[in-house]
């Protein structure tokens, strides 16, 4: 058996919701109680459930803020 | 048995890369034929593994950009 724990440590923000409650989000997570990152990820209601998801380091994100502001 | 088909129609961007070929990166992807959507995922060497990722939308893609770049 295993665990992990983790939490949002900021919401950043919401890039869609969808009928049943699920929204795919920008967050702040930290996992096991180490430094958070970047979270890009669906969510269930309230989050209580997990969908599929990245995560992205700090070096990650710069990455991607830099091509993404050159589209 | 479940099949699904896809196809990296354009290689946007590796956001980074370790020491084992696997390599984060920002692509367009057709899934089972259909349009492409952007995809924000590991990839081992050669595309030969797919590892987790999100899909996004044009919708979420824009709204990730809207917040992107005013941080």
């Amino acid at each position: 058996m295993s665990e992990f724990s983790y939490e949002i440590v900021e919401e950043i923000s919401v890039l869609s919701s969808n009928a049943k409650g699920w929204q795919k989000e920008l967050n702040l997570v930290s996992w096991n109680g180490r430094p958070p990152k970047f979270d890009l990820r669906d969510w269930g209601p309230n989050h209580e459930k997990m969908g599929k998801g990245v995560t992205l380091t700090n070096e990650e994100f710069a990455a991607l803020k830099e091509i993404i502001t050159r589209m």
